[in-house]
């Protein structure tokens, strides 16, 4: 019996799947996912996802080994040690260290989850190592776009469609989002960064100025480290 | 100012658009809203969209103009004058009538809905008529998907990116599914048939025997009607 390969479009729809029946990969491309992965490769020994920008400070007083990264509008809190940007989670700056991240749609998509059979990070810097342990497993995999604010997005649905590509010669059954994701990616795959300019999100990115954040955001196998949660924190896959 | 030109992509997703501001389209192509199209097309005084079959039975002592439509797994409720199969909404049988149509996904849609501007019904067979009156109206435009129990389903949304596809000349702003949407439109529509046969909800209407019913549902441009919610019934646009 071949097990199921799922797309979930938006954290509003995890309610529709029995997740206790899948492995579930988060996705949150800019820029959460893509600066969990970069930090775990890098050497952080763990990251702990977040929603508020009070709960991270709230780490504050566990000690130095903690660095606290929270962003509002673009720019690092004051008080924090850095916010979202990729170029933040540098072998320099996380080696050795944890860190506690705010990220309001990852931690809603990581929390909608937390049933799952395991609960692993994806971004395009760990695609072909994360497709290659799905692939091993001989489980359903659940696809989860964490989206904006449960609105859908197209970076994150396009790297679900290249998971799936990288997974087509397994025997899954797709479902429509599945079919549909993979048919995007087909589109946009010869020019990742060209055809994600046009998105809404995007957009709201380039206004916060942080269009060198995104271009890195589409740099594919740079990475190996697969994040999977651990109770609260993300850790490397072992 | 531009208006926006949004896409809905599961009635799930519906409260996070301010549909008060919308001019909303629902859409369920395989089959209500293309039977309601057809229906209202040929002649039916109105048709009342309701969620289950009891409810659809209570309109029998109502009296004789009311024409009960309901169905499961695929066959026509024992006591009912006929099912969701656009072939049963000819004008021989529907002109002059008043038809109660049992459809889950979308009355669920259209509930969601009710706050908007307008709603109207769309179809491959109102689809330019459709498009045309969407253009000339100067509001936002949400194209809600009905799916298949809140499921995202491919068949609805080449639809709404057909729709767009005819927009596309009016100055419209696009979200992301939106633009998913009509990417999936462009890959499908030299073929609609074919794409939509590797879908998940054709494989379940297969099983029900109706790929007679699938095939009629993607005739193009074969009726010019809108049909335009007032109260609780689906009558003809003027």
């Amino acid at each position: 019996m071949p097990n199921n390969l799922h797309v979930c479009l938006s954290p509003a729809l995890i309610p529709l799947y029995a997740v206790e029946e899948y492995n579930v990969v988060i996705i949150d491309i800019f820029r959460a996912t893509s600066s969990i992965c970069y930090g775990i490769d890098n050497g952080a020994v763990a990251i702990i996802p977040v929603s508020e920008v009070e709960e991270c400070a709230a780490y504050r007083e566990k000690g130095l080994d903690y660095l606290l990264a929270a962003e509002r509008n673009g720019e690092v809190v004051s008080g924090f040690d850095f916010g979202n940007s990729p170029f933040s989670y540098t072998k320099e700056k996380v080696a050795g260290k944890t860190v506690v991240l705010t990220t309001t749609n990852g931690t809603h998509a990581l929390h909608l989850s937390r049933s799952a059979k395991k609960i692993v990070i994806g971004s395009f810097f760990n695609l072909t190592a994360l497709s290659n342990w799905l692939g091993q497993q001989n489980q359903n995999i659940l696809l989860v776009c964490a989206g904006w604010k449960n609105n859908f997005n197209l970076e994150d649905t396009v790297f679900a469609g290249a998971v799936i590509e990288r997974l087509k010669c397994n025997d899954f059954i797709l479902d429509d989002s599945a079919i549909a994701a993979n048919d995007l990616y087909q589109i946009a795959k010869n020019d990742l960064s060209g055809y994600l300019a046009k998105t809404s999100h995007s957009e709201r990115l380039k206004k916060l100025g942080i269009e060198k954040d995104i271009a890195f955001c589409l740099n594919i196998d740079i990475t190996t480290a697969i994040p999977v949660l651990q109770g609260e924190k993300l850790v490397k896959l072992k």
